[in-house]
């Protein structure tokens, strides 16, 4: 890996810009002077912004999008882990409703003897985020430093963070003047920030879950198979192993959605009980995690051996051993009620008899965020207890009268929204859906490989 | 006019920077409410940045074009001519090389008993600024403060300042980050930063000037049509009277280049002399600015008038009067040697013998810049009396060792690269040109007009 540089004799952002206005394709050594320039202080904001805003209306070649993401990545540490002997393999999720695979995969995933350094994200927006999660089991420490991090990994095979100054300054700078100036939307520059952070981990290997539907970032297939291609050549240019599935996003993933109770819901995978969904997801995001760390011949292989790790009950005891070794309350883990609770519970009915044929997967999360389980801006702090327990998905039947969904509350103020958003999220049909949605849509990996 | 007002509740930049990437045609109140905000320092030079790069890649409507020049327009103080009984019409130019034709329009219409407001600019690049130019006239001052232009204009029906503070602060501030941030290359914020500042002068009527060819600042005839459209139509919309002439700045225009040079030749289109295309452009200006004007029946007879007012003497008269009154000194008006003078003269002579098929603009006008006579940077101060006075222009037969043009110097250490510019600037063929580019490409109107 290059050291950072210095900006070449003669730099002018200017040219740049002008440049990536006129749909020229930059060398790597302007895309290089720019973001090391900005990182530093050296070049404004409002040169960076007109860039950015010419980026997201013109595109960027394959080898510009490396380019960008090699110097963010650059920008600042990237962790050495050459001292563990594992693969280092992690997983990144594009963000969905009811997401909680980090928690499982993470321990599952060392408990086949490959290291999990995972630095995750808060929730935003109608997506939770893992941090959240994590932090509703007490006292669990997402804010530990790079050397506290590493050895956890040591010592359990998985650790979880978020993110630190030292990890790609470049993309948080980048990303807060994208935030204001109306230039997140760019599968370029997404790519380039997720890349950036990722690979900045010191991993061998990446599995990415690009979602798509109703609750996704990407709505369509189409842009989620675009990111998901980037992102899989991005990694291959930068000579690391990258997969990507592309999965069901259209209506919540499991069951439940809210902090604490999706801390309950991922142990109940890890016991080896859970939603079909949910289970099916991260076992086959396991399985492509095991096989790339090596030792397994195929997915089909690292997806079985997955079930024995739950089943001999091995990936729950790594997570709890990740959980005290975070300065998490590990009774928590055998008696959910030691996490946080909402105070009052009500349910929402079917008005009608039927089948559910549309659970409206960003208004379920977004009926979250009002009940305090989630941020509207960053600044705000979240309520862990509350949530949503969804009693039917997609093509259940239901009796008119019969729980479609419990709401977790802890103030009767939030509770009226959210009960319209839940009662609005589900549509129920005469018949049953005749098609179904698959969980995984697809899989984006290098050209020529097969699995 | 409407004042000035205060942005809308519930105004958010980021908003209006989304719906301009997206391509969404933007309301009245949107643009009113960004420029507002922004050239009070609401809002951050990055988000207007991104939102002036999301302009000059998707472009702006009509209507959008004509908002942005109203609220750039009363960003300021619109001045009140109201006062003077006569008709207020004044002459834009995009810019070109030897391009001296406000120096004689302003008098000449004045003469004519039309008020002209006349608010221009200095030199940036290869071409010339009509406020440098005066400003080679010992003791003028184009910098009146608002009162005084107006007192001068009321004495004599015409005056010629700078850009004061008080006229369009928005497009000051919008131009300079426009500047920095590759944005300046749009036709919708070129007209809006031009037309605000024009109809700012309080006029009744506008013609403009939109040169096309290689020394132009739109090379191709096809942007300037498109150019002057938007601004024809953005004056339309704005209730006022606007014509554009596409003229020629294939080659420079005239024989002088330089602004002592340039003042010379002026006056002498004012008594009556002067090369064929700088008085046939003059008159055919001023034609039409007196027909905006009032009292002429058609552009042919206030072209006739405005000869009769130049061999009349009325209109160098007019001059007089206006240098006199903003403190210059008259006795250079008759005797030119009171201008500044350079040291040294040099002679290009042809190398070989045959037509001069191009005199390549933008090298006469970067030429002149080299000797000192322009600007690089805005912060250079400008050299009154180098230039280059063309003995040839294209079409004109040529022996070798004939001159073909003289350099006025006053830096030997500057001379040889000019020389070199002018020299290759020259090309000689051995017959005469074909074709002869008109020096009138086309008059651009409000539709339905006949002239």
């Amino acid at each position: 890996m290059r050291e950072p540089k210095s900006t070449s004799p003669g730099f002018r952002a200017i040219e740049v810009i002008r440049k990536k206005r006129d749909g020229i394709e930059l060398s790597p050594i302007e895309i290089e002077d720019l973001i090391v320039a900005y990182t530093r202080g050296e070049i404004p904001d409002y040169q960076v912004s007109a860039w950015l805003m010419a980026v997201v209306l013109r595109g960027m070649t394959r080898a510009e999008t490396a380019a960008l993401t090699d110097v963010m990545l650059r920008s600042g540490e990237v962790l050495d882990l050459s001292s563990l002997s594992a693969r280092k393999v992690d997983k990144h999720s594009t963000g969905g409703v009811g997401d909680k695979t980090s928690l499982v995969l993470a321990p599952l995933v060392a408990a086949a003897g490959i290291a999990v350094p995972m630095i995750s994200g808060r929730g935003l927006g109608h997506t939770g985020g893992t941090l959240d999660k994590l932090e509703a089991i007490p006292g669990f420490n997402v804010n530990l430093p790079v050397a506290a991090f590493r050895r956890v990994l040591e010592v359990c095979g998985c650790a979880m963070i978020g993110q630190t100054p030292q990890i790609a300054p470049a993309d948080r700078k980048l990303y807060a003047l994208r935030d204001v100036t109306g230039t997140v939307e760019s599968p370029y520059l997404i790519c380039a920030s997720i890349m950036s952070k990722k690979l900045a981990e010191g991993i061998d290997a990446l599995v990415l879950d690009v979602k798509t539907g109703s609750g996704a970032f990407m709505k369509s297939e189409k842009d989620a198979v675009f990111l998901a291609g980037l992102m899989v050549e991005t990694g291959e240019r930068m000579a690391k192993q990258v997969v990507a599935l592309i999965t069901d996003m259209d209506q919540p993933l499991g069951s439940m959605i809210g902090n604490a109770l999706e801390v309950v819901e991922a142990l109940e995978v890890l016991r080896g009980g859970g939603p079909e969904d949910l289970k099916e997801l991260c076992l086959h995001l396991s399985g492509w995690m095991l096989y790339l760390g090596g030792g397994f011949k195929s997915v089909a292989e690292g997806k079985q051996h997955s079930e024995q790790l739950i089943s001999s009950g091995k990936a729950l005891e790594k997570f709890r051993r990740m959980v005290d070794l975070q300065g998490g309350d590990v009774r928590a883990i055998d008696d959910p009620k030691r996490l946080s609770q909402a105070q009052r519970r009500v349910e929402i009915t079917s008005a009608k008899s039927g089948f559910v044929s549309t659970v409206q997967c960003e208004d379920v999360g977004t009926a979250c965020v009002v009940l305090g389980g989630g941020r509207e801006r960053k600044e705000d702090s979240v309520d862990p207890a509350v949530g949503i327990v969804l009693h039917k998905k997609v093509g259940d039947r239901v009796a008119a009268g019969e729980p479609l969904a419990t709401i977790h509350y802890n103030s009767d103020a939030r509770l009226e929204r959210a009960r319209q958003m839940i009662t609005g999220a589900y549509d129920i049909a005469d018949a049953a859906p005749s098609t179904k949605r698959p969980l995984i849509h697809r899989v984006i990996q290098k050209s020529g490989e097969k699995h």
